[in-house]
């Protein structure tokens, strides 16, 4: 264990560095690191947790009956635990609701279509929508497409996602989706549809929140699965007009309610400053939220309990499970809100919301003068396999993005291999088989880690 | 090339089967061989016609437009291709329609769950079937549950198929979907469910054939995919009651009408006799049917056409593409029945309907007196890494089963590598992508050397 060998070492020897790290831990502090970061590994906490949650609540859409089970579950799952308080918070979000999804290929073939409509997507007429398909390669192109050319036509943006161990992908590719619907509107369209951001080579199609805008006609918008997608490019190349039928029937049920699950392990000299472990308690329909975020669910609340079956650090480690992510942010915009006057009291937040493959790196982005405790952390984060990166510019999960914009709060990016991530993400096939426990202990020993060294370093950690 | 270095042996020093086996092939037809196999490992032509059936017509359930589109897209590759004869033979099946199909889980939770009609299902009523299911590792434990204490519940059998390189896990497998439904109707169960007979963690459900009996009453039938069998098989370990409705609407349409499209290579001096290539041209209706059988016809097809790109052998290679294969193997039955008094004319039959996965070992199942020639043909496949299996007792592929029990022709099988088909197979995930083309490549030219061989050897191959 590297803290070993580096407690050894003369002090004199330590660069400033070094010796400004190790004076934030005691050695019994890091003895302590140790102990959490080796029980947490060999825990089965985590994994107890996201079967639990993914087997007997399963997909849980922000308003839905299982939404509210999912609250109910959250909260009794920390009690049960022991966390020193357990409340909910209110968060509001536009309520949605998918009730049916079919389409085919029309011409010059009937072949069924896997697609899944958009988040905030609007139905087709109840006996679908007809119609011949304009093929764009990117969103560029469709935005350069002259106005009124689209007229009585479905849009549809070919771009492909691009793999990457960082989800680098998913940013160019999530435009598409984001305002695609509202350009092909703009253009004359009647429907969108788009390749979906989606790395799988399987039948999946890939969901996800899209929005309207004032004043732009609202039309159906749909994602197809990859392979569909190959299919269409392969018609259209052979100079086919491809029409294809779409029938997706959803509702907008006007503004809906759910709850931030919150738990809280309460630090014994500094209760009121505290580490944020965040994750989203909600997830899309289709799947039953395994991944995308039941993993992260389980991580955090394992995490913070293995940190607490030692002892209270001074600080508090708070979890909160932020509802209706899926949808736009609406829980952490909500916390955000509700706690404006105390987001400095947050010495740390991190967010795992990518999956359950292995945190491989560890940043931070924080005030110049909190690095030595960053270090200190990334040294008991290696024998996890964890690497430090140095750059100090870490962004947060999703959630997070709302602290971010507040800049009161340092933040952490635990990253996790998500190479494989996009295969699952946002479909029906994001289960529970695709976590590997092994990697899942990995992540929960890392959050503990992290956890509980930011709660109980010396000093409190600084936003930049 | 190893025919050159067993040619250049002195003839005396060859052991006997050795002898024989040069004495069926001249030096030229060997030269010959080796020109086939390398003429068909460059030639994209395989891949041209799988890329175009699958995406030009698609699925291709018998009965459909998409079959009678597969028909026509048949008789005219073969004209293109320039095979000397081309024709059409009557095959008639029992039509069978999938319409609609879905289903949750309801209790504990709301859950989706990815189903699919299995063949020959009869439908729910319009607003589905709602039901406690009952669950059973096997159909050995279905079988043994009492009589009548199924009334009122949906009968499942949760057995999981074993991964195979040769599809071993299928057999077993697939007797519950066969005659699960009649056994259930027979204790008193209202509707039969069962886990996929597929080996994909992926959720998607496996169709496949099943069958009523006289006299049991009809209850749908439905498969599930893995992920949601291991939800349920959760939940009952939890001690849940797990209710499930299921959706699904069918019609039987009574008898149907398609084709078997045969193109054939005429031999140049025996052309009575010949080589059976066979694949079947039909597929189930979820996916594209790529793997299953699409590699099948092109492979089949393009085989036939580099040999006769090369010269006509002495005998015929007719390459029959059967219809209705996946609905109970009715093309070939009609075929046989058609071709009863001349089945003696077949000099070797061989299927491709395993995938597109590579050719790894060459199988006879001959006279012993015609061994010298199998010895001969696995010789000219060792370049393409194909093994020689030398226990004689291929079994051909599905449509050969009329074949073999008409006792009169020699059967080979070209073994594939099916540890991944079965992922696939009769799921809509079963689609283009899944074919890696060079991979077909040595398929083709493994058929392609068989039938010029086999066609052009000295002696006939004489049946068992």
């Amino acid at each position: 264990m590297k803290f070993v060998s580096l407690l050894a070492l003369p002090l004199l020897a330590l660069a400033p560095i070094q010796q400004a790290a190790a004076e934030q831990f005691t050695t019994e502090q890091l003895q302590h690191t140790a102990q959490i970061r080796q029980h947490a590994q060999n825990s089965e906490l985590s994994w107890q947790l996201v079967e639990s949650l993914t087997t007997e609540v399963g997909p849980r859409l922000p308003g839905t009956e299982n939404d509210k089970k999912a609250v109910a579950w959250a909260k009794a799952q920390f009690e049960r635990l022991g966390f020193d308080k357990v409340w909910l918070e209110k968060a509001h979000f536009p309520h949605w609701r998918r009730y049916h999804e079919s389409g085919h290929i029309l011409t010059p073939s009937k072949q069924p279509l896997h697609l899944t409509a958009l988040g905030n997507s609007v139905s087709t007429a109840k006996d679908g929508l007809t119609a011949p398909i304009v093929l764009f390669e990117t969103l560029a192109e469709l935005q350069a497409a002259p106005a009124g050319s689209l007229a009585g036509k479905i849009a549809y943006v070919n771009y492909r996602m691009n793999r990457d161990i960082d989800g680098n992908g998913y940013g160019p590719a999530v435009k598409a989706r984001s305002s695609g619907a509202v350009v092909a509107a703009q253009k004359g369209a009647i429907g969108y549809m788009m390749r979906s951001v989606s790395t799988s080579h399987h039948r999946f199609a890939h969901t996800g929140g899209s929005h309207y805008k004032e004043g732009v006609s609202k039309i159906p918008n749909v994602a197809i699965a990859n392979p569909d997608a190959d299919q269409i490019a392969r018609l259209i190349a052979l100079g086919e007009q491809v029409t294809v039928h779409i029938n997706i029937q959803t509702e907008d049920l006007g503004q809906g309610e759910s709850y931030n699950v919150i738990g809280e392990i309460t630090g014994h000299s500094k209760p009121d400053e505290y580490v944020l472990l965040a994750s989203h308690l909600d997830s899309w329909d289709l799947g039953t939220g395994a991944l995308d975020d039941g993993a992260g669910v389980a991580i955090t609340m394992a995490a913070a309990k293995h940190v607490a079956a030692m002892k209270r650090p001074q600080r508090s480690i708070r979890v909160v499970l932020f509802a209706a992510e899926e949808l736009g942010l609406w829980g952490a915009k909500d916390y955000v809100k509700a706690h404006s006057d105390e987001l400095d009291h947050i010495v740390a937040a991190a967010e795992s919301d990518f999956g359950a493959d292995v945190v491989y790196a560890f940043e931070s982005n924080v005030h110049a003068q909190s690095l030595p405790i960053v270090r200190a952390i990334a040294e008991q984060l290696k024998p996890l396999d964890v690497a430090y990166i140095g750059a100090n510019s870490a962004r947060g999960g999703p959630d997070l993005i709302p602290f971010e914009r507040a800049q009161s709060s340092p933040i952490f990016a635990l990253h996790q291999d998500g190479t494989d991530y996009f295969d699952y993400h946002h479909t029906a096939d994001d289960t529970l088989d695709k976590i590997e426990p092994h990697k899942l202990k990995q992540n929960t020993a890392a959050y503990a880690v992290f956890a509980y060294m930011a709660a109980d370093a010396k000093d409190k950690i600084q936003a930049k």
